[in-house]
């Protein structure tokens, strides 16, 4: 059927298509049911809602999502029809059932999950199911190619094509603007995308956009790497891998992140992104995603296996993940870090600077811009050159942003030793939430500073410092403190 | 915060709550979050959609869930509160992890899904770790006793209230509205609830219908038994087991169906309904929902050991359900063969009525209405007599209704047999997707009627007829007879 669009500016998070009631009683269409539409060729999914006001029979209002998917205006005729439940129900069953799913139905599940043919109930029970029976290796690689495919790919017209990952889960951790200057200044293209925070206090994408707009479009990202080999961009306006963006979605609800989604999201990111040497950084230990060393290793097998298939040359580092690393938590704590490692001042966080030159010495190493045990002397003297602190503001620049000292929040809270002792454990999962409860990353401003690391402290001395921008965040957070105890002392 | 409230007479299928999204932005709730809204101490969790026009930073407008739940009118006043992550989301990730859940952990669950606070999506990642994982019975027993709390119960003020259950599967298959009849004028108190179809071509409460109302309330349904001794009502309006209702929606998605969910999903509903003593059918064979007779065993026992954990007398029977009982499927078909056996006719179908002879005799004797192994001739004496027919009348018209004779479908397809042969199985599932495809249980004229059963056929004789009220829906179905072959022939 034909149907005129009413636009009513509603964002419900998912396609939704508000049809009126008489009509969809004379169509036998149902609330919940997923109808079609289409305009020009361009196709989506949407759920259906019903209304006796608001939409008239010959009309359908559509939510943002649609809008936007289809370029939709007002008053425009769209093509509708009932779809029936798509194919890809039977081989989630499978799936949930512990059976091996072929590389055709594992392409048709994530083929339905961009266009948004299945709900996110759906969605739940294939993430279920390759949670509880796993993958097989054939499947992790046809799940991979399958959510690569499902978007937009990046291409710099280059042999080498430079990216870095962290799994991520240890506050500060903020590496990456240390080595990506590091890395291009030596000559590397190296176009990172980032990710924003899920459940951590700061993504690198918040931590870039406290000085520089991060959302780039293609043309624009692509111009920034002509011209300083490098960019610091957020990674999801690209449309890489959105089957990937959709799944998160779903994993987030339980904190779910099954090990085979977890391969085929990241490898299928720098598949898209058009990455050809990778550096994979694994920390473990007590408050880390991975606990142990055997769980580091057998996950640092099949990353470099997948590399391996893949024609990439990727390496993984398994890093001491037992605490966090810098001193800021939060996005201008954070950039505030880096900057000092990048101006080489006296009250910089060693641990990152040792880490950032660890990863990019690596990174210079399998790219052959250094010989062999021969990139951390490399990267140091770019580092302590100034040509890398040169590299990011040139970087910051194309972006359209400029270098300026972070503004803290203006409510702080610090927490004083009541007596000499030595801390022994920061624990990261209480520290993100520490710094989420102050407002991180909403505010920028936000967050927690570590003013003591693992080491002894003196009664009267600042611990560590709670920033926020509100009194009752401010009062949240330290109650959190003292009931959680992210930090064990001796 | 106070909202005031704006009715759109929107139906979305689950709570939604629509937000002026400059009062979003200043409140921190963002597109998919959760909000309590509360009036005079109803509570309701809702998710957000947003919208820049429509509603005005004051105002909420509301789906028709939450009108009804709420009881809400326009411009009233509504307290609403951003709601954080329930709970029950970390024992659903518990049972996903193959863990067992304690009663407080299960009652906890059942209770944020009765109350909305968990979405789909969260309610899948539970119905997913029951069907991966099981549950030990003590979770069964704890599951069944949440879920009965968390709805009405009805209570008939007598020692014996008699109750049949069939787990379903079967097309045609409708021994309820026999079996009823002929135990209510035995003097059983049999105050039957049914459902409607969920993947059926009909369910019990759609045949009903075609003679009489079933939606009846509370009140109705108890006037209805004080006169009668019996209803035959639909139980999706009483608020028996409202949970199970939810659940049911979301494993109707995958169809999945796991086995400590079924069993206490008919236990709760039993409990909630007042029931003391219950014949439950368990069909087994090729095409029905158990397929072994090993699988009918065990779920008989589980079910005989629930039974008396909750001091009901149950009995299982187990009963072939390698075909369709009777010959009509589809609504007006079915009530069509329930009136030819109740009216003692010729041409009535002999298979339902021993099915209906043997469960009601069952019942007969557990209920001590008949002494040991002679309920089946007390049932036969009540049916063959004109009690059962004069009985069911009584209760169809304290409903409301009337006995006529079923209308069926304007169009029709017979499907000829092309050579002397011998129809050696009938599919289930593909007799009772041609009937849905026909219109059923929508249009209740619509359908399959089985003419010839398990016999031999002769060249030229019917072999069933498709009845729709739509050429196209007719021109599909038998299309689906002709790819999918529901008969096969010797």
């Amino acid at each position: 059927m034909k149907l005129k669009v009413k636009l009513l500016g509603l964002s419900a998070g998912t396609p939704v298509g508000i049809l009126n009631r008489k009509l969809a009683l004379h169509a036998n269409i149902h609330v919940s049911d997923r109808i079609l539409l289409e305009k020009a060729g361009k196709k989506i999914v949407c759920v259906v809602d019903l209304t006796d006001t608001v939409v008239k029979e010959e009309e359908i209002a559509v939510s943002t999502e649609v809008l936007e998917a289809l370029k939709l205006q007002e008053g425009e005729n769209l093509k509708a029809e009932s779809t029936s439940k798509p194919q890809s129900i039977y081989f989630i069953h499978k799936k949930l059932s512990g059976e091996t799913l072929t590389k055709a139905e594992i392409k048709t599940i994530i083929e339905d999950i961009v266009s948004n043919a299945l709900t996110q109930a759906e969605i739940a029970y294939f993430v279920s199911g390759v949670f509880n029976n796993g993958m097989k290796r054939e499947e992790i690689i046809d799940l991979t190619e399958a959510m690569a495919d499902s978007g937009m790919r990046l291409d710099f017209d280059s042999p080498i094509v430079a990216d870095k990952h962290c799994i991520g889960g240890i506050a500060g951790n903020r590496t990456t603007p240390i080595l990506v200057p590091i890395c291009a200044a030596a000559g590397l293209i190296i176009p990172k995308t980032s990710s924003r925070a899920i459940t951590a206090a700061a993504g690198t994408a918040d931590v870039i956009e406290v000085l520089a707009p991060v959302e780039l479009d293609i043309d624009k990202l692509k111009q920034v790497v002509k011209k300083t080999n490098a960019c610091l961009a957020w990674g999801g306006s690209l449309g890489l891998s959105p089957a990937d963006d959709k799944l998160i979605q779903v994993e987030r609800l339980l904190n779910v992140d099954p090990e085979p989604q977890l391969l085929a999201s990241i490898m299928s990111k720098k598949i898209a992104a058009g990455s050809t040497h990778i550096i994979i950084d694994i920390p473990f230990g007590k408050s880390a995603k991975i606990e142990s060393k055997e769980e580091a290793n057998s996950l640092k097998n099949k990353f470099e296996d997948l590399g391996d298939y893949f024609n990439m040359k990727l390496k993984v580092i398994l890093t001491d993940g037992s605490s966090p690393i810098g001193n800021g938590v939060g996005p201008a704590l954070e950039i505030r870090d880096v900057l000092k490692i990048l101006r080489q001042e006296k009250s910089l966080p060693s641990d990152l600077e040792e880490k950032a030159l660890l990863l990019a010495s690596e990174l210079l190493e399998i790219t052959g811009k250094a010989k062999p045990k021969k990139g951390y002397a490399l990267a140091s003297k770019i580092l302590k050159s100034g040509q890398a602190l040169n590299k990011f503001r040139e970087i910051i620049k194309a972006q359209g942003g400029d270098i300026k000292e972070p503004k803290l929040a203006i409510f702080k809270k610090e927490i004083i030793a009541e007596k000499n002792s030595k801390i022994t454990s920061i624990d990261n999962k209480k520290i993100n939430e520490l710094a989420r409860l102050a407002g991180s990353p909403a505010d920028k401003t936000a967050g927690v500073y570590l003013n003591k690391k693992l080491e002894k402290v003196k009664k009267g001395e600042i611990i560590l410092t709670i920033y926020s921008e509100s009194k009752e965040k401010l009062k949240d957070a330290f109650e959190y403190y003292s009931a959680s105890q992210p930090l064990q002392f001796r």
